[in-house]
């Protein structure tokens, strides 16, 4: 009987929580979809499930059987969309004994770095060119500012592991390496604005795929 | 003569003003195109016309012969699409005498509530757990913060309405008694994690439609 | 007994709702302390109760025997410091027959107006040089976008009221007679920058008291 | 030898720099598909190149030749879609000598004029009322903030050239003159909602083709 | 020589690197000063070093011996104040076997939890009242979007640890239980706006500590 | 005799444009005050005038007699405060022939850059590592996204002035050279993280005054 009389409250909720309005809890991301400068589209609310929301892919260590002895696995939007449009997103760092992840930036997105296991010693440089190191053991947690060149070298002789936490879904990320040596940009205009010997700079796009 | 001359200036502003820059002055949402983060896609600035600055859907009083006693009457972007994009959107509530908008957030927008007519008892909780309880009159205006939970009970013996404005266009609403007791939460969980008793949660289960 | 078990919640909360996180919850304005392109300081969360939160400046009917027979009143956060932050602020106004609210804009808001009584003859004007009219009855809302010149008249033969809600705390009011005509702005400067006769002009800057 | 053993680090960029994260870098707006709050969608990024990052429209002289003496040429993101999202535009404005940009507004954006030759006396006014005047020579830069009502004038005797920044990729404008005196809003509604006299309204509604 | 031929681009530097736009870089909280809707004041960056963007707080297994068998260790701005104005923060959740963090929101940020060991039963709900629900193991990642009602229970039989990442520095958090049994909100009031018995909020009142 | 009447419109302005809503309109940087996260505190509206927004900093040729034959002066908000809070800046940019401006980013603005005079050979790297290269002439304009790198050479046999916007008031610049070689970051840490040989880096360090 009470159960009746309480048929309006559903009216209410019906009224205020149509599917439509479940655009301003979340906005799953449709890679297939148009973009915005806001990220990508939103997946009909009607067919997100709970596995919008998790993944699985950080689960495993990652392949460090490589010339930098180290591995990134990324949880962005691209990667979870559940992610779109949340202004946060995830990755996972392996380093090897000797690891280093290269000097790169996000160019959209702060950094937080929490060491799982393993030694990490890491920096960055701000644009008063100050140097900011520290070694940082298991349960420390580091921050790279948006957009600032920074690294992560294994600083011991153990696997060493990170969960990387960015303040956008796509933090992107440029290595510095590949910007200087891994492209069609000409040596000459790589060695004018960077002061790098010629030699140095075509020793470097050779081992790493540059041309020109 | 002084019209020809002034031919120019017209060509000026079809230079800047052309169609494809409306979408600086407003977005009016289109309900059916691709949604993103940012919210619905802008209708064809070509076929906006005042109407849809208009909306009329709050004029009437809202039906309070319910077991709440309560109307509440959204004008999100979802029912008022001209406010799409624009930060802003209006909700109306009525309440009979004995009537109430139970404990509910609103997960994306700040809430301020303009009593027209009765007097409301209002309250909301903040993260340090303090209370912030008052009963306003014809005129008063209530600052209700973004997330907090917080509820509407008529205080007098009359009818009680007022304007509600939200710093979102699709502030969202998540009602706390829905949350527990009228979906498919298993009760075992929905004890769990909040420490009400088995009897207790079946007893609102079966009133609000909830299963498992 | 079991009270005393549950103390560790207790732990818990303190942990995590110490009165220093309370900012992330509101920020009431300190109308004393610095400013920052954010807004006002936030007062002590300590010293902050209920009453921060309601105001009841709106209450009265405006005085409307005045040359425009209208008022305005409003809740910005300079009124109303509980807004500050939150992207939300309110107005009155009050037509008496005759009255009106000449063109103007508000700089850092979007505006939505709900019509309490009375019929207001609204309009404004977008960048490609559309006009929106509309006549407003009793529980009418309508839209006027962020820096969009507009105005209202009171359309009917009784007193009009309405409530504004801006999408900013602090939306500002630049109304276009005053910039024009009550100011020290060279007449010569404002008759080349409008096109407006001289005698025009200097009429108007006589009523308005504008110099030079 | 070296270069193969460098090819997981191949891997690891191919990986974390996948066509779809570019989004991340920059959104070329797609003129023809559908719009959001935040702006035009984005075109494909592999379809972008160094073109759509480079626009010319601003490199002759504007034609002076009208009654206002004055020519702007806007690259808001209609006319550069590489600008879409960035938060930027840009405009050239010529103003030949006795030119004038008459009164006007930028809804959508902050504006900084920087003068390359000539001079320029520009005048903005705030919500207070204030009056800010400045004549301003070759290489003077000046602010005019959101939304308030501004204009420039060749102060001196040779052609004044400037470049302005927005702080938006559609900043719009509004022309005070041309809400008020070239479209269909009634002269009686611009009489009362300006204090013009009737004659004036009907002199300049005919010179600049507006009805009613 | 070389080197004293390179002194200007010292001084270019210099010029553009000066400490005071360093704020630019970040903005290390200085808990002491103003704060604004923006957060908290900047600490003089020229005091600022490493160890303000390192915090070790969340090293070691929190204690959960207590009711809920649960700890949770933040590291918000408020603890680890390099956190402040970028966008990110990061906490600890150790849950015992049979251990539960109870139903509660996070007004101001979405959260991202990495399983680092064990498994947790994790469910949120939306404003349409639909139910997301999943068990984790170590290594799944599984978001709750911001302001929506969520808990945690660890789902096995040994301790459950997991690192929540959230998209403000001051995500707040506000408990269920202690919004209704855990301050001085009249038991009447609860009563009324959550559909509770007086006997059921009266013992949770008891438990809890709650007062009226 | 209709003055008077109108007086008490001047009571509405005074009631509505009161100096504390000032903020709304601008906030010019107090370099002195607190700094957040939004940037600086603002200035006394009622001690501002409007050589707070103007700036004459940039009018004069750079010197270009250094190694790099450039020059950059700045007007961010550290030297020009009324930029403070409106989300852009200037620069002023001045290549002699052979002249550079080597390989740097702006952590916190996109930039776009109007060659004034002369020829500019410009390009930019984004984040799947694509290059974009132009060489553009007086009037051109050019697109540098937001974190990327990039740089400009001087691409002709006269000197080359642009005017660079910033898409934030306090953009931030690091310089890549300065990175590497211009600070205390110890040799074997750029050698691992950049690749480069030992020499290289000892070499430039000498020449750029790095140490260790």
């Amino acid at each position: 009987m009470v159960k009746m009389v309480l048929i309006p409250l559903f009216f209410i909720a019906a009224l205020l929580c149509s599917p439509s309005s479940d655009a301003a809890d979340f906005c799953v991301g449709d890679l297939k979809g148009p973009t915005s400068p806001a990220g990508y589209s939103c997946k009909d609310p009607a067919n997100v499930t709970v596995d919008d929301f998790v993944y699985s892919g950080l689960a495993a260590v990652g392949n460090t059987s490589n010339i930098i002895k180290a591995s990134v696995a990324p949880a962005f939007a691209a990667q979870f969309p559940g992610l779109n449009g949340l202004g946060i997103s995830i990755a996972r760092l392996d380093l090897a004994p000797g690891g280093v992840i290269p000097f790169h930036t996000h160019p959209a997105g702060n950094e937080v770095l929490t060491v799982l296991q393993g030694t990490i010693c890491a920096g960055f440089v701000d644009t008063a060119n100050k140097v900011y190191l520290k070694t940082l053991k298991k349960g420390d947690i580091m921050i790279f500012p948006i957009g600032l060149l920074h690294f992560q070298v294994n600083g011991g002789g153990s696997l060493a592991t990170a969960i990387v936490s960015f303040s956008s879904p796509s933090p992107g990320l440029q290595i510095l390496d590949y910007v200087l040596f891994a492209n069609d940009l000409p040596s000459l205009l790589v060695e004018k604005t960077t002061f790098l010997d010629d030699a140095q700079v075509k020793k470097l796009k050779g081992v790493l795929g540059g041309t020109n």
